[in-house]
Formats: structure tokens, C-alpha cells, sequence
């Protein structure tokens, strides 16, 4: 038994070092961060983290400081099942999606890099490793960039390591759309994975035309290409467009997931760690999608990620983008031969510097 | 062209006269008010609320404070149909779900009291009048309670003149809830419109074998047999049960409904004003209930609930519960025959009690 002793939360406001806009949430300029760290009767440290693009994060803190922390009070941090179980339906009249589980995530990931870090095991162990070099690519935030920019953009991401890499689709007009997927095929060569974030901005038929129109320039996936609430529009882009295409980053629950996959709506199911319900939720969606032969991705949270996809045989490629955190980070994403190494410390093996994120408390 | 001047939240912690209980959601000794009010540039007012089992308040009132306020700041309280967009979108990463939607919900009734209101119209003339006494139920929290209390209990209702009741379902075994069904049958007479509420109790086997145990005694309907998560499994239950189904008030979306009612997984559906979106969003439930010849039926905040479904043709039952609120506002429900009336005040015409409020500020 390692009862929890104290749950403390944060909550930051990230600043980027540029402005960064897609289709569909406009001008970004800062992320918000929102932290739990758990210790145990003897003083074992867990941490968990979730965040958001500018909004929601003051609920997300508040459920966390004033809910969670009552509901599990002197609890054993090691049944995370049950703990889970007792949150989602503690907080499900008026929770049961939104702020609620990013708040719920955070918290599980501290209560898994807890359990890690007392077996002395880093994560990815912890869950069942595979392979702890897991194939990466480089996600952009670029929809505003001249094309000059963005091959200057790419160019840089290849000079990163990375061999894999992301841009966003979805301008005013599907021809400035292909005209830029067609000038990054041409600039990193056939074979060279590259997919599309569309951000949700279509219409099913605008879905289904942009995704024909793309289908010369080989995309690995086009993502999000509508809103999340249309499963029966997927399966439609799914059949008609000729195209992968991968969903998952508003998805709230392991159910929003099965309902995508029972429904042949998604061929990349894209969980993020910090809003799907936290490392038990991700874990049990990447199983889902395993059993319905199909790869698992994911959006967000590299620095945790790395480590539920090294431990999944049916990982495609984790995403990589911090969103300014790594300069909060002792220890930022390695990457070799394009690929992300989930590191061997125990637990995430995340180290914040709390001194530094004081500054940016909100 | 009238700007909202103000928008103002309250979270008050509203005590039970006695604490309720339910097969989910425990003993809940207090309800959470989380109030909106909006003025604009004359001095007009519109008031809005959500509320909660006890949890998640904290986090609708900082979305309110601190998100919502902002997003809106200066716009045209009218434009209802822009602000609800604007408010989802601008809120959708980390909301789409949860408290997000519960303050949406508060902000858009606010807005509508505030637009009947000046055009000196009750709102449901507003939305169109259908007929403005409405059949209600007495909704009890009463799963506890022994069989001689129930039936006290439902004196009690029909002496405030009820002519349809609701009882909880789920105990620990099947044969008790089988046996206090059967004693309300009996104690209400045939022909009584009884309904039975579950809370998400059961699994789908167990709610069909409960539903075919309660088919002798008649129910209108059984109401949230397993959890919301499960359309396929409310397909069965349906199909294999042979008792019409209620369900919707954790359902958080139009898109949500839409995937119940497309897929044949509800009878009744039942939308919460103050968390499936607030008044634009359940009139479009409600609309859409109607395209699939469905009655629409209500959960709680009945004050504001009434004049929907005043102006919906489909419009089934309107449940009825104050959870102690009452006491804080001037003009209680009237009951006419067993029917609600909806106000002749302009808006919903709910005025709270501020002051005795404001003691219960959390």
C-alpha cells in the first residue's frame, strides 16, 4: 500500500515563440499548461500534465485542485483502474467530456509515472515495451507561411532528424491547398511520409474533394478533415475520398474511439494522452485499435507519448511538436534515424523546471 | 443593434432538505447553481443557470468568468445563433463536452430571457407557441427510500396536484425494484402514467431482463438503463426489452442526439436545457425528436424547460424537480390539471432570490 499524500496543481500560461494559426482555432499565441504532481507517504513524485490552446485550463486547474484532489484523498495510487473508475463517475453529471477528463488525464499520468518510477521501470516498460524507437514526425503549425516559409520550415525539421513531416491543409481555397501539398512533395521527394491537418475545416463534400484533389501527392493521412461530431461523414470521406484518414485529438473517451472504429470511420485513431482520459484511457484505445487491425498515432505530448507507442506493436508515427514546453524540459525528445527514443529513466522521466514555470503561473 | 454591457456569474451551493440518493450518482446533499447575467448597453437583463449533483461547478463558473465573458465582450445579444458558434469553437479544444457545455448552456438562456424580455414576450410565444399547458411528471430522488415512504412520497405529489409520476429503479436486486414498481402500479391505479428512472445502473443484459421483469406494470417509460456511452447497447435494449427508453440528460450535444435518434436508441428523448447547450441547442433536439416522430420529453431546470416544450408539437412530459431551488425563486410552477403553465411573464420569467442567494455564494 503507498497511499497519495498530497495532489498539487498548476497552471501556466506558455507563451509560443511565434504566433501559430490553423483552420480552425485561429491565431494561437500562448498554451496553457496544466500540471498535477502527486506524492506519496514517502515522498515518491508523480507528474502529470495536460494543456490547452489558450482556453479552458482555469476549469481544467479548478477540477483538479477542488474535485480530484477531495475524490481520491488517501487513496493507494497504484489501482488505477479504480481510480479512474471513481473519478469518470464521480465528476460524470455535468463532467463526462471536456475539462473534466483533461483534468482526469493529467491526473492519471501522474498516478503512471508514479507506479513507474517506484518499479524503477520507464513507462514504456511498465506497459509492455515493443520498441523503444518509435518512427516520429515533425507536426506544423503553418497554414499562414508562404510557401517559401514552409519549405525553409521543412528544411529545418529535416535538419532536426526528422524523416517524417506534417503540414496543415485547409486555406480559403482548395487550389492554394494543393498548390502548397503538391510544392512539399516535390521538395522532399516520393516515398518521404507527409500528411495534411485540415483542423476540422470542411464540409464532408469539401472533405471529399480535397481529399481526391490531394490523392497524387501520396499523403501518409489527411487529418481531422471535419468536425468530430460526424462519424457517419468520416465513414463517407473514409469510402469516397481515397485517402487515410486519421481522427482522434477532440475525441473525449476509449468510447468516442470505439464508436470511430466500429464504424469504419478512421484509419489512424489519434488519441492524446492529455485529453482522452490519461495513460489508461490511451493504452486501452491503442489495444481497440490493435484488435480492429489498424495503427494507432497520436496527437500532442511527445514527451509522454513516446512511451505508449513503444510499448503498442501497432504504433504508427507519434507526433512531435512542443508547443514552447521543452525549454521547461530537463530532458527534451531524442531523436535517431528519424526515429523518437523513449528514454530509459524511470517513470516519463519528464523533469519540469518548476522555477522557471513560476514565472508563467496564470 | 443592444451590445451586452455585463455578463456576471454566480456558483452557489444550494443544500437539500434532504440529502437524495440514486443508483450513480450516490447521496447528493447539495446541488451547485452556477448563474449567468447578462445586461446589455439599457440596462436589460437576461438570467441565465446551469447546475450540477455537486461537482464540476467551480470549473463552469471559471469558463463563465473568465472565457465566455471574454469571447463575447461588446457583441450583439441577439445574434444567438453567431455567439453559440463563436462560444463552441472559440471554447472547442478542451471543451466540446463537460463543463464547457454547461456554461454555454447558462450564457445561451441568458440570452434568450434577454431577447424575450424586450420583445415583451414570454419565450415560449418566442419560439413559437404550441400550447402553453404542458404535461408534467414529479420526478422523485427516491431509490432509498422504504416502500411506505414512496408511497407517502407519492401522496405527497398527487395532493400538489402530479398526474404522472417518476421512481428510481436500480436497487442492488432486480426483485426489489420489480416489487416497488408493483406497489406504485397498484397504489396509482392502470392508466397512471408511471415511469421508472435507472441512472445507468445496469448493463445491457441486466436492463433487458429488468425491462421485461417491469413490462406487466405499464411504464411510459424506463429512463437511463446503462451509460450514456453505449448507443449500440440502447439499440438492444430497445429492440429486446419491450419498454420504451428515456435518455439524454448526459448527452451534451445535438450531434450527440442526432447519433441516438438516427441509430433507433431512444423513445423519449430528453435533453437538459442547462447542459445539452441551452436553449438554441434543445430546441433543435426537439425539432429533430419531431423529424423522427418522436415525443420530447425534459430534465430538470422545469422553470425554464416548460416554455420549450410549450412550443413543440412532440412535446411529451416535462419533469419537474426543483432540488431546493425553489425557495430562491418568486414565482414557483403552477400546476393546472396535472399540467404545467408557462408563465405569461416576459423571458422565462424566473426571478431569483439575489440576496438569499447570495449566502449561499461558493
Amino acid at each position: 500500500m503507498m497511499r497519495m499524500a498530497t495532489i498539487e496543481t498548476g497552471l501556466y500560461r506558455i507563451p509560443l515563440p511565434v504566433t501559430l494559426s490553423d483552420s480552425t482555432h485561429g491565431r494561437i499565441a500562448a498554451f496553457e499548461l496544466i500540471t498535477c504532481r502527486i506524492r506519496d507517504a514517502d515522498g515518491a513524485e508523480g507528474v502529470g500534465y495536460t494543456y490547452t490552446v489558450g482556453r479552458n485550463g482555469g476549469a481544467v486547474a479548478d477540477i483538479l485542485s477542488r474535485e480530484i484532489s477531495e475524490l481520491v484523498e488517501g487513496r493507494e495510487a497504484d489501482d488505477t483502474e479504480a481510480l479512474w473508475h471513481d473519478v469518470w463517475w464521480g465528476l460524470h453529471y455535468g463532467g463526462r467530456g471536456g475539462p473534466t477528463v483533461l483534468a482526469l488525464s493529467a491526473f492519471d499520468i501522474a498516478l503512471w509515472d508514479l507506479k513507474a518510477r517506484r518499479a524503477e521501470l520507464p513507462l514504456f516498460r511498465l506497459l509492455g515495451g515493443f520498441d523503444d524507437h518509435v518512427p516520429c514526425y515533425a507536426g506544423g503549425i503553418d497554414l499562414d507561411l508562404s510557401v517559401d516559409d514552409l519549405l525553409k520550415q521543412t528544411d529545418g525539421n529535416l535538419a532536426k532528424g526528422f524523416r517524417a513531416i506534417k503540414m496543415k491543409v485547409g486555406r480559403p481555397d482548395l487550389k492554394s491547398d494543393v498548390a502548397r501539398v503538391s510544392a512539399m512533395r516535390e521538395h522532399l521527394g516520393d516515398g518521404f511520409p507527409l500528411m495534411a491537418d485540415a483542423n476540422m475545416k470542411w464540409t464532408v463534400e469539401e472533405a471529399i474533394r480535397a481529399a481526391r484533389a490531394l490523392q497524387p501527392f501520396d499523403l501518409t493521412w489527411l487529418e481531422e478533415p471535419i468536425t468530430p461530431d460526424d462519424i457517419a461523414g468520416h465513414v463517407r470521406i473514409m469510402q469516397a475520398g481515397g485517402v487515410p484518414i486519421a481522427a482522434g485529438e477532440n475525441l473525449r473517451s476509449l468510447w468516442e474511439f470505439k464508436n470511430y472504429i466500429a464504424a469504419g470511420a478512421v484509419s489512424y485513431p489519434e488519441p492524446d494522452v492529455t485529453n482522452c482520459g490519461g495513460v489508461s484511457a490511451f493504452m486501452k484505445i491503442a489495444r481497440l485499435a490493435e484488435a480492429f487491425n489498424l495503427p494507432v498515432t497520436s496527437h500532442g505530448a511527445h514527451d509522454i507519448t513516446v512511451h505508449l507507442l513503444a510499448a503498442c506493436p501497432n504504433r504508427s508515427y507519434l507526433e512531435a511538436h512542443g508547443f514552447g514546453l521543452d525549454k521547461y524540459i530537463e530532458h527534451p525528445l531524442v531523436l535517431e534515424d528519424g526515429k523518437a527514443v523513449a528514454p530509459r529513466r524511470a517513470g516519463h522521466g519528464i523533469n519540469f523546471d518548476w522555477k522557471g514555470l513560476a514565472k508563467l503561473s496564470a
